[in-house]
């Protein structure tokens, strides 16, 4: 019964376990359908404890309930969400959790005020090529000048960054933190390689330690479940606005990673997004890229009502990388023709070839010289044509092909989401409100009602500072408006209980009547009615 | 935007996919969020082809598409529900897997009739210890004897078993089949060891091809995956009742199995148990066995609206098994102190030690005796300890525990659960009926009303037989209680939407009134309060 509930409250409030001494049997699952664990790193997870399995096994295979379920296998393999040294830490890693998260279901989000200037620019910005921790443009970085330590900020406010689940999948950052106070869930992207260490089965001899190489900025099995494990915590009982700095390349597609079942664990990615019920940000940071399969797990239409996406001037996105649509829509043939058609010194050879003066010797070696021609200008063409593709990759192409929603520098990126989060999150609670008045409580639905009929101004809904001040100074209108919605559902329903069965509507209002009183003039038309 | 509506799809209707030719890129993603595939053997589901692998890793690893995602990868991992030979088979297959699946989400199950007689005894019985395929249970078995092949009949209709997910995580079964003509979702345990096989990757020279062996009746990260997909498959889209046939001693808590997240896929069973729709029967099969973790992801009260549990006479369930107990509540110490108690002979020893008329070495050599008889007595007094011990865990205990609903035994099983089935089919169309009249449309809440309001005779409610032949003889009393019922609810609805806004809810019914007309009765009381 404990574990039925426990799988329940994930979906429906927030969980959090933390492992003091030791979990066994369905205590452990109790533990992982509760999903986020603190882990005592004395404290195993187990399902058998060593001396059972010994027995079975008939040999003195493992030593110790550490070995087999303590943080060495449970940190890394993303059971556990985070490690602590004691109760103490471990109880003040919790309280810190519960810092980004709201009081109850539906309550607003917990918002720190004065933490830091929302408006500043980002101060830490990245070079082309250099190597740095994407952390830094997350958090900031101080940096050593002439033995003087300068602060260049990051995207978050100073110091609001909290991580978990880092030991599992490397190349993913999963993070809550805050943006003008305002908490919110992060997903990023490590573009280093990593080396995955897989121990050795102490139960087979033939086992060995293995060390696996995952590349940055792409997906593999294991971190794209990390992915929609994020996002589903995020979602679910957190309720957070989520940030996602997307930069893959795809996922990863080789036999093994085929075999191990990359094409489940890459939807759940799909399955969490179509889930999610806060606003989620899609943004390519500088020098970032997306293409192919990983753009289309993260693309807004996942999920249009709650998704947008946005691109730094310096990003790129795309099905295929330049080189790969060429190969495919501008192959050697059409090289060729272009230079045939462009090259000046092709086309006078060409025209030497076509004189009837020359003879069939001259006509060979002209032909040579052609070809040669052809085959040094070969890589140059391909490199125009690349260049060429590459233009179609930018922000300017995506925007004009509408598949972001707007360019956003890296610079004032901070400000420009600060701005959206908070426009975002009054419209959310607007939409909130009119949770009754609509079927199936569709958010495009209601989203329309909301613009149509409560805001009813496109300068208005187009521009995040306007339409927040507007709602602001404007709330009696807004709410005026709200409940003349509601008022006009509830008379729908009443219509709609009718035509079901108008007797028993006579007899709930009777009911009501006899120890309520209502509207004199309404009481008037109705009695001429009956 | 097909990414998100596939991944929607699955959880609200029957979905299948069939991998005719190639399926690449988001392709494959959409096949794997639309999740039940059937898989061309010539057609390859990849991520990436070869050729652009080959030219990331700059040498030539793969020969072909195939060797990526062909059925030899994606049949054993569980991506690929059924392989077939070509499109008429392909289609063959789709088609049979069509017939075990209502017409459209909420119709009543296709029935066929006079399959196979549902009164019939179970013909296949198994003898303990013997080697048997637990499938042979299901659909029962032909026996050569003398030259003369006899069939002994099985749980289910005669070639009524459809089995998919066959290539992955052999230790489970999973199938559709008929139960005297009604379509049920099958989970069973092969009792088999068998061998893993996991290829070696190409893109790796250290790498090898690794067989690893895995024990019946454990579940294993894989298992359990599959074990859970089974059920999201049966409960979305196919809505079908469900049978498990439980035997499990528990989940495998090796190092390996628990570094490969087992905690995670465990967990999975039990998701995928608690949002359950139709009926579902759990029973432990004759020599089966249901022991700790595993009896508690599959136990009735982890979604105790529509689970029920069942066992043969036969059949064993506990936290531990006889053994273990025996070693944790009746440890040496206690077994020796009953041998102290029991035992004539030590008990004449222990006189003669007291003695006050023996010398010290006397003394010594009685002690001796004393610790030999213990030794000899020791094998002997654990064996009966762990034999009364086994007793706690038979059917019998268990009912009287309240753990199980039934004791069934095998030979009459299929008639058992015939009844209890068309039983459960009747009651969950009842509530549906009652869908719109309570709360949070719980099951529970429902089958009360039902149970009170409607059948109302504890007699009737608790013979599936007489309920059946009941409500079919007296579907007009039925529906009527079920009209009062929501006639009460609409009364309700109508009194909070009047405190609600009782202006709105006059405005609603006096549009009604304008076109619509009323009991007379009604309104004259009507007219009264006004």
């Amino acid at each position: 019964m404990i574990a039925g509930e426990t799988s329940r409250a994930y979906e429906e409030v927030f969980t959090i376990n933390y492992i003091a001494a030791r979990s066994v049997g369905i205590g452990a699952y109790v533990n992982r359908l509760g999903q986020r664990i603190i882990q005592n790193r004395r404290a195993p997870i187990l399902l058998t404890g060593a001396g059972a399995l010994n027995k079975v096994l008939s040999r003195e295979v493992y030593t110790s309930n550490l070995q087999l379920g303590g943080i060495q296998i449970m940190y890394p393999n993303g059971v556990s969400h985070l490690v602590a040294a004691d109760d103490y830490r471990a109880i003040q890693q919790a309280m810190k959790w519960l810092q980004y998260v709201p009081k109850t279901i539906g309550s607003p989000l917990p918002i720190l005020k004065n933490l830091d200037n929302p408006e500043r620019e980002i101060g830490f910005v990245p070079v082309e090529g250099s190597h740095y921790d994407f952390r830094e443009m997350l958090v900031g970085k101080y940096v050593e000048n002439n033995d003087e330590k300068t602060y260049l900020s990051g995207f978050f406010d100073k110091d609001s960054f909290f991580e978990t689940l880092g030991g599992w999948a490397k190349n993913i950052i999963v993070a809550r933190a805050r943006l003008g106070g305002i908490p919110m869930g992060v997903i990023a992207v490590d573009t280093k390689t990593y080396e995955q260490v897989i121990p050795a089965d102490p139960a087979d001899s033939n086992s060995r330690e293995r060390v696996v190489q995952k590349s940055g900025q792409v997906w593999y099995p294991d971190s794209a479940f990390k992915t929609a494990q994020a996002i589903n915590d995020f979602n679910k009982g957190e309720q957070l606005p989520l940030m996602i700095f997307a930069n893959w390349r795809g996922f990863s597609g080789g036999q093994r990673d085929m075999f191990d079942e990359i094409l489940k664990f890459g939807s759940y990615i799909v399955d969490a997004l179509t889930q999610y019920k806060q606003p989620v940000f899609v943004y390519i940071p500088p020098h970032g890229e997306l293409r192919g399969g990983a753009w289309v797990v993260v693309d807004p239409m996942i999920n249009n009502e709650v998704m947008e996406m946005f691109a730094d001037e310096k990003s790129k996105g795309g099905i295929l990388e330049a080189s790969g649509i060429v190969e495919i829509k501008y192959r050697k043939q059409e090289i060729v023709a272009t230079i045939q058609r462009l090259d000046e010194e092709y086309i006078r050879l060409s025209r030497e070839l076509g004189s009837p003066e020359i003879s069939l010797q001259e006509k060979d070696q002209i032909k040579l010289k052609m070809e040669k021609r052809v085959e040094r200008l070969l890589p140059i063409y391909t490199q125009v044509a690349e260049c060429f593709a590459d233009l179609h990759d930018t922000p300017g192409r995506m925007k004009a092909k509408g598949v972001i929603t707007e360019i956003v520098s890296w610079k004032n990126a901070r400000t420009y989401f600060y701005w959206r989060l908070r426009r975002k999150l009054v419209e959310f609670s607007l939409l909130n409100q009119l949770s009754d008045c609509v079927a199936q409580n569709k958010i495009s639905v209601k989203r329309q009602i909301l613009r149509e009929k409560v805001i009813n101004n496109e300068k208005l809904w187009n521009n995040d500072k306007e339409f927040l001040s507007w709602v602001e100074s404007n709330s009696q209108t807004v709410q005026q408006s709200i409940a003349n919605i509601r008022r006009e559902k509830v008379k729908q329903d009443v219509a709609c209980l009718c035509s079901e069965n108008a007797d028993a509507v006579l007899e709930g209002l009777l009911s009501y009547l006899e120890h309520n009183s209502v509207n004199e003039a309404l009481k008037e038309k109705l009695r001429k009615l009956l």
